[in-house]
């Protein structure tokens, strides 16, 4: 197995995706390797020698900046670490692409580069959400589509249904659809109407509309909502992670918030494994990225969905 | 001044908003006085001597239900205690009308009797959120309309403007809208536009788009967002109080997350001071929902928003 990961991305690069290769690839198993994309002689002087023949460096000095303009700084720096990463996976020299950069240019080179599976109308981004009696829930959209109809919701939660089942090893995952009430009446049309698809969905366990009070408790695994909500629910549950932390208010649930311990968010739907991981993530951070990209890898969630799609 | 409380709403009627009552009055100015609508055996048996000349009963035995539809219910029951309470207010016997009971039927009601402000499009429910720095932001709306145009957007602004303008005793309440990024460019075209009509409008102080990360930070006194948006933010803030309680990890800052100490949502827009409070309340919940009642009516809200529209 092969995890490719940028070491020009995120706001401490390239220290710390460099350092939490490291730290990844001491409890990852012998025979995975990472692609570090970045500038070999600053990689050098991070790297120890015990761990080089496990490490290959791909020489890409140049970096999309994290506040550039996506399109225009792809169509400019086709070099630059993001489309050389996403460009190695595309050709399957490495089986996932990590990075904490620029995660528009994430999506746009993955969508225009890997493309999305046949069948699929938009690819949505997932992201982990702590349960409190333990595990944790996959929310889908966390921010890549703004706007959605009812039938992108459907495949959300088909997308989601596939990925909890690889990766927290759930047979029937429940799908929840975030409405503002329980009843199937509520809500905008676009929901009203999503409703009532995932109720005829047999591909799928849906049970009913959930609130946002079922966030962490165990209603659903699998919480479908548009990219907008889900992105203001990811940013809010952030924030009291950012609360409890600075008030001294952690505890071993409140612990499972962090965004550090998460690691990173997958794109799903698309023809590859690419995981965005959040701009301030430090080495920590970085080390669980690659460790969600090698239960990816294992549990072929990517060639699941591009099997589900093509019937 | 006259606060009318429905005493049969709630899950714990009329025991609980009858104890709130006479809480609230211990604490009120002594010229004001509290109309109880509910069955008067009932509130007879919880009312002490010593306020009795500060309690008017109305008997009215009939409630409306938590699960009943609204609008079958006030066709079938217009002498419940709701339509009964609004009718009040309609009428100018009290200043105020509060219920933890049915929602919706307290929305509706609202706006068939007391009706819209003319020059209203769609009034708006709002809730309080705590800033850790001190305080409380206002947040518009929290469920009365699950699909909302900009200029109704824009609208929500100007109301949460007035409403903070009077509650909180701020000049220049900052404006800020709801979005999945800071950018100008971002969130769906709805958003995108009411960035723009937000931007041009002189009557309010728009600081830009703010994330789910700011609900909390003191960048905007006056959150606005569709209601389907501000119910799940609403709904999560009230399950993240109720994790942090059943750990013991409350402090002074997270208890202002209590709804018990919010009390009550207004319902902005329309002509009467009408709240609405959690069907869980009790009575210090409803003590709360009174005292944010007296500040509606200290605070000229409603008579504000009149002659802000009317222009």
């Amino acid at each position: 197995m092969r995890i490719g990961l940028d070491a020009m991305g995120g706001d401490f690069a390239p220290k710390e995706p460099i350092l939490g290769a490291i730290e990844a690839l001491r409890l990852l198993e012998p025979e995975t390797s990472i692609v570090l994309i970045g500038d070999e002689e600053e990689i050098h002087r991070y790297l120890p020698d015990d761990l080089s023949h496990r490490i290959e460096i791909l020489h890409t000095p140049k970096a999309i900046g994290m506040g550039e303009h996506p399109v225009k700084a792809l169509k400019e720096k086709p070099e630059a670490s993001i489309p050389t990463g996403i460009g190695l996976l595309k050709m399957g020299k490495i089986d996932a692409f990590c990075s904490a950069g620029n995660t528009g240019a994430m999506h746009v080179a993955s969508m225009f580069t890997i493309k999305t599976i046949p069948g699929i109308i938009r690819p949505a981004i997932a992201s982990l959400m702590p349960k409190e009696e333990g595990g944790f829930g996959v929310i889908i959209d966390v921010g890549a589509n703004a706007d959605t109809k009812a039938d992108v919701l459907e495949q959300f939660a088909q997308l989601g249904t596939i990925f909890a089942r690889g990766i927290f090893d759930v047979h029937q995952p429940k799908v929840g659809l975030m409405n503002m009430g329980e009843e199937e009446s509520k809500g905008p049309p676009t929901i009203q109407a999503a409703h009532q698809l995932l109720k005829m969905d047999q591909s799928i366990n849906f049970i009913g509309n959930i609130e946002g009070r079922d966030l962490f408790n165990s209603k659903a695994d699998v919480i479908v909502c548009d990219g907008f909500t889900g992105n203001v629910i990811l940013k809010m549950a952030e924030s009291f992670f950012d609360l409890l932390k600075s008030r001294d208010k952690l505890d071993p649930f409140f612990e499972r918030f962090d965004y550090e311990q998460i690691g990173g968010s997958p794109i799903l739907g698309i023809n590859g494994n690419v995981l965005i991981g959040h701009g301030v993530s430090n080495r920590n951070a970085i080390s669980h990225m690659i460790f969600q990209a090698e239960k990816m890898i294992k549990s072929e969630i990517t060639k699941k969905i591009q099997e589900f799609f093509r019937d």
